[in-house]
């Protein structure tokens, strides 16, 4: 790669554009979970479209349909940015699959700052979607800027295709059906999927090989028809909120332990193998007890808490809609209240399976109380998880741009989190993914102070450079 | 009462008079549990002084100090309204209870009608407050108001004061303070406490011996410094919301039954005699579960239910501050929960009893999960409950104004909610209390689309002014 200083020279000097161009894009509120917001995903869609254009990309938004919404209504679903740079048959071509839509972020939270203001404190970019996933998106959009400023000296090494969506954090609602019909179409030509949307475990950068799944359930109680007064009602009503605590309380143990049924019987054993490989990763328990702020994790050893966040299920509930949750002191008996909660999905679990599984579980579990409320579980989320081969030269030709690029060997990682696609890009186009991360391990996903630092967007779009370059090495299907 | 025809004449013609008043007094949103609405309770205050003043009243805004907010910040607490009108000592002297704060109301929490603006639908008086308690202070007011129109005919029967505040329903914050402080000026030549803060059972109207108290509990469960991205990090942190359901769902049976150890022993026995009156009440079970729309109560007996909605306590949890509460979805795990519970007060209960019974319990019931979570359980409100003499002279009067406005006998009830006033009421100033509710079975206090009956406002009026007259007659102490 003989040009890489001139690469890497015009990444260095372009830093402060790319920073604004970043700064345009958190500005955007493209919280896909608030259908208020819809308006700005759409924006948020057109200016991703309208940036790739500028860049001579043959673009497409394409329309995939409306989203209906538990009242019945319908709202449009944002529409999904294709772009394609280079059609030449002698070169490989990549997909780079990314998502501008975000998590919800107010500042009352307990944001330090205007979470769609981005702020940069010490080289760190605070910001909604800074990290997940508006800078990796960017990054890999500078990416294909530096070579074709340099197309003099070197060219575009691989055809470059983006798949840009905008409902990632609601469960890419849409997408699977647009995947599928564009199998033959604009899928057709593609050799590789890369996704860069998730983050290093420690300061070593990392290529990631493994995602956890997702289903995510409501579960509500109705009762009463209206909200009712404590005092006036108390002790002569079955409370929903009563109820739904009782059953919300028997889907986990105090040690973490999953109690419903088959749940844990459908996870993969961990072979030796795996084992070992954990116990290789960089990985500070202190450190990563210190970011979180607690003073004891669920497991004290860094294999078992490796393996709990990356391959075993794990549940979460998230929250209550419908009861009381200002500040401040309400006397009410809320009629309807909702749990939010979710399962993290792992090998060998099947989302469907599992939704059978929760439904029945929390149904004999709440018909045991024998009480007049009405019960209604739905899953309405059901992410696979997605596990590739390390071995495979996709990854390869990664370490080998992690060492150009940080001199240094990536550590292998899996994700937690959920990207919900990538199940759904192996099964349809049968091509191999990669997942390369450019995001810090203390960037804030979802949470208050979600950031991006400056040094993991510019090295993050050199590797990405590096990358394509490596790519475009391996032996063409 | 020879007169009587003229005041009822004179308050029917003054309908529109009253209705536009309320209306005037709800659009006011002296919602006394969000600080950010204090200033609308000042004005609250201001106003009733106002209107009081400009009937000739002896008028005082008592300063009653700050309340200290969570944050360590304070905020001036509402002033107290005192007024008084006559101080003929060869008359009775009664001093009205009242408050002209309200509950929290928004739009979205499911009302028909914005709740500040008082529409009148088929002769319903919707709006927040309309009932509890705006419309009853108003209809002392307009008694006071029709014996001066008619003051040539037929003066005032008895002195009549009022003790108007804005913190009732967060717990009546620095009453008790000032009712201390009044006791051998403004209370001292009072002889007897009439609270209108309550309904009726049925479409029979009813005088109140008795009032439930209420200690309200904030369990905060903290856990990692921020919210956390539940894929990334869910299978190694104790997640506080999981330890938080863990310990509400030991507060409460299924069945209703309180599990914090030393409550039920507390509760005095149901004697024989209570049982006859609860036999004797006008109460139809179908009825009441088709108005609050539920198949199936805690209890399917009148005795069971009526003494469990006055003279059992109850545990309500109200909802969750903290978790995400919106619809939607969102894979949070929140850092930081609390749980607003409250438990029902009755005799023989003491509130800095319970509280230590539920801090303990708590404690002892979270200790068990050996969570690193920190839980923290305070009581925020303490209010005692109320009990009266229903063979007293004061509740004599009362049936013969019932008998006289709407020629029936009164049921005697007892109120499962809180007047955390009364019982500071009787032990300060060692009077006899009677609460004589005009506000209709349906009003929906507390709860989406309040409402006062027009029927009820100004049949209600005319029944403080019937009991005025027979107070008069009592025999002076």
């Amino acid at each position: 790669m003989s040009h890489a200083p001139l690469l890497i020279l015009y990444v260095d000097s372009h830093q402060e554009e790319y920073v604004q161009t970043l700064r345009d894009w958190v500005a955007v509120e493209s919280d896909s979970s608030d259908v208020l917001k819809r308006p700005d995903c759409h924006r948020m869609m057109d200016m991703t479209a309208e940036k790739l254009r500028a860049m001579g990309g043959k673009v497409e938004l394409v329309d995939i349909g409306v989203q209906e919404l538990p009242n019945g209504q319908t709202v449009d679903l944002p529409k999904v940015v294709t772009a394609q740079f280079g059609s030449d048959p002698s070169k490989q071509t990549v997909c780079v699959y990314g998502h501008v839509d975000v998590q919800p972020a107010k500042l009352e939270d307990g944001w330090a700052t205007d979470p769609y203001n981005l702020t940069d404190i010490d080289g760190n970019l605070y910001g909604r979607g800074a990290s997940d996933n508006k800078a990796p998106v960017l990054a890999w959009i500078h990416t294909v800027e530096a070579y074709q400023a340099l197309k003099i000296v070197c060219d575009l090494p691989v055809n470059v295709k983006f798949i840009i969506e905008g409902m990632e954090e609601t469960g890419s609602n849409g997408l699977d059906a647009m995947i599928m019909a564009q199998r033959d179409s604009f899928l057709s030509d593609v050799d590789y999927i890369l996704i860069s949307d998730c983050g290093w475990l420690s300061r070593r950068p990392a290529l990631t090989y493994g995602t956890r799944g997702n289903c995510y359930f409501f579960a509500e109680v109705e009762g009463p028809k209206q909200d009712l007064h404590s005092g006036v009602y108390g002790g002569t009503v079955i409370e929903p909120m009563t109820d739904l605590i009782g059953i919300l309380d028997t889907l986990i143990s105090p040690s973490g332990k999953i109690l419903i049924p088959g749940i844990r019987e459908a996870v993969a054993p961990l072979s030796d193998e795996e084992w070992k490989m954990y116990q290789d990763i960089e990985f500070d328990i202190e450190s990563y007890k210190s970011k979180i702020g607690v003073s004891q994790l669920m497991y004290n050893n860094k294999v078992d808490l490796l393996a709990h966040r990356w391959r075993y299920p794990t549940v979460t509930v998230h929250g209550i809609e419908g009861a009381f949750s200002a500040p401040g002191t309400k006397t009410v008996i809320p009629a309807k209240v909702i749990a939010k909660f979710s399962i993290r999905q792992v090998p060998n679990m099947d989302p469907a399976v599992v939704k059978k599984q929760v439904t029945d579980y929390l149904n004999s579990v709440f018909a045991k109380r024998k009480s007049p409320n009405k019960l209604k579980v739905t899953m309405v989320i059901g992410a696979k998880p997605w596990l590739a081969d390390t071995k495979h030269p996709l990854y390869e030709a990664g370490k080998a741009a992690v060492k150009r690029v940080f001199n240094v060997e990536p550590d292998l990682i899996r994700e937690g989190g959920t990207i919900p696609i990538a199940k759904t890009f192996e099964d349809v186009t049968g091509k191999s993914i990669i997942m390369l991360p450019i995001g810090g391990f203390d960037d804030g996903l979802h949470s208050q102070n979600e950031k991006m630092s400056r040094y993991n967007y510019i090295e993050g779009t050199k590797l990405f450079i590096a990358y394509l370059h490596e790519v475009a090495h391996l032996k063409k299907n």
